[in-house]
């Protein structure tokens, strides 16, 4: 099977929302009057992001669910995206149930395939998506890493660490039992990204990110560019791995040795949890429980903005837990 | 150096003509009212677009140019880009000239890096871009691979199979003396994407296309798309092969034992040559004459498009020329 067969049976349909797509040098895309683009990029590397194991489907639907993660954070609706596809052969028995995982996903958020590129190389998939965010009286409505206020609550969705275990698991450094590596697994590799829940917060929320490399990592991008702090409560957190539910048998007792500090440490410094994290002000408490319902969305409020710069890390009595956490970086 | 940190030294500056730049989970994009935006992916790999001894600066270039060609063949005007890098690791030696090279291509063409990613990986470099095309009276102003018409001139901008002729001096296939290797060497290396040139055939071209994966190759796309035939004149097409001028000595003698068949094979099918072939009616020669000379872009008519489906090829006396040329193809 030759690049342009390749492209003609798995990545061609029909276009829909844009004027052009697949099939000449460039794709056309018309953003709808008073709306702005927000784009993003992602690239997934074989034995980085995943394992050279894993199931083509659901690689797939994580490879476009990353970037709509990153759409989410902004509150933006998905539109399109291109695939860049480098792959060691063009094997069908890979690229069947891949194409058939990126689909099931693209259109279920109504995100069409607009163009892109296969060649032969190392297995490596870049996404670049669109969404579109409205424009209203000269203001963006984008949710951006830079609104946080102090007094603001600090919300996350979901669940946190999940994919830090399975991970984990993969290596060999912890053990667990089969139920709860499963539930661990499904979230690293099917993660789902929070669109619904991203644009009901476009009117709600002050900033927003989505979790990547960590929820403490990528709350310090808020922190930063918001130019205040936070204290988080550690142990609130660490009881949004939902894994954890798993381990806990019908007579009460535990089947990991995992300890409690563990699991603290997947959840405030996991990654790949591709989550929300956002802030809200006070007054908005009852607003972000209606979109979270709305959405079918779990929220769970887990700190709060501070005036004084840095991160405060508390326990359930309040008491300073010390941060030793770092976030996940590429070239560490 | 981290990845954070080399994002912020490589990679980030100030945001121009976009609402949102580098540094948060999306940039924002907001085109011009009455435009479209056109969109193209290109996926560089190591020892298949480029070879790992390549000078960083020159693949920075390259890198952009064969995207901007895309655009050039939609008569887009470049905008902005995304980058996604697969770096085996973070080598400032090899990041600093890479983003030089980039940028000084970017700065000329006032094309804006509004996002991306990086990752440790085998080094890939994904870039996707974006052009405006204008919309007028509720038309896309784009060039189209479908709009060439029975009767219409068919041109090709600049010099066609140098690359390939520096690729079989690399692959050690032919032997050529080094003024005539290093002209085709910048060919290969700092394409020349034809942007003013596709900016200003908007209005005169019928049909075009970027010539990458050889010039009979992605003829046969516009005649596809297009349903129509065309005649070749291929010897017309094997002068326009620039360093075949760097074969014969003041004395008037060749310097290399290149056939000329071998000549006409690499213009006609040579790949990696980033030139726009395209399509006009006769009655625009003059026209495209002065966007030529505009866009101080040489440009040679090759041929014709025909109401009979096919692609002829002929030599300098009319006759028929066996057409044995296949398209460039990764999984081939």
């Amino acid at each position: 099977m030759g690049e342009f067969e390749l492209i003609k049976r798995y990545f061609t349909r029909q276009a829909r929302n844009t004027a052009l797509g697949i099939g000449d040098d460039c794709a056309l895309l018309q953003p709808a009057t008073g709306t702005q683009l927000a784009i993003s990029c992602d690239m997934l590397v074989e034995g980085r992001h995943f394992l050279s194991t894993v199931d083509p489907f659901k690689l797939g639907h994580k490879a476009l669910a990353v970037n709509l993660s990153d759409l989410a954070a902004c509150g933006a609706k998905p539109l399109a995206f291109t695939l860049a596809l480098a792959l060691p052969r063009a094997d069908e028995a890979w690229l069947a149930p891949f194409s058939q995982g990126l689909f099931a996903l693209a259109d279920a958020h109504g995100c069409e395939l607009i163009g892109g590129d296969t060649t032969q190389g190392p297995l490596n998939i870049c996404i670049t998506v669109f969404g579109e965010v409205p424009v209203v009286n000269g203001r963006s409505q984008a949710l951006l890493r830079s609104g946080a206020q102090a007094g603001d609550d600090l919300y996350v969705s979901g669940t946190l660490g999940d994919a830090r275990l399975a991970l984990e698991v993969f290596r060999g450094s912890v053990s667990v039992p089969t139920a709860l590596f499963e539930a661990a697994r499904l979230r690293m590799e099917q993660p789902t990204p929070r669109v619904a829940l991203g644009l009901a917060l476009r009117s709600i929320a002050t900033a927003a990110i989505d979790v990547s490399d960590g929820l403490l990592g990528d709350l310090g991008h808020i922190l930063q560019q918001s130019g205040v702090g936070a204290t988080v409560n550690a142990d609130t957190a660490a009881t949004l791995v939902a894994a954890r539910a798993c381990q806990t048998k019908t007579d009460g007792r535990l089947t990991t040795a995992i300890s409690p500090a563990q699991w603290r440490d997947w959840a405030l410094a996991g990654g790949d949890d591709y989550e929300l994290l956002f802030t809200a002000p006070v007054s908005k408490r009852q607003a972000v429980a209606m979109v979270a319902l709305a959405s079918q969305t779990p929220v769970t409020r887990i700190g709060q903005i501070d005036l004084e710069r840095g991160l405060r890390l508390v326990d359930d009595q309040g008491q300073a837990v010390p941060n030793i956490y770092t976030s996940f970086d590429h070239f560490a």
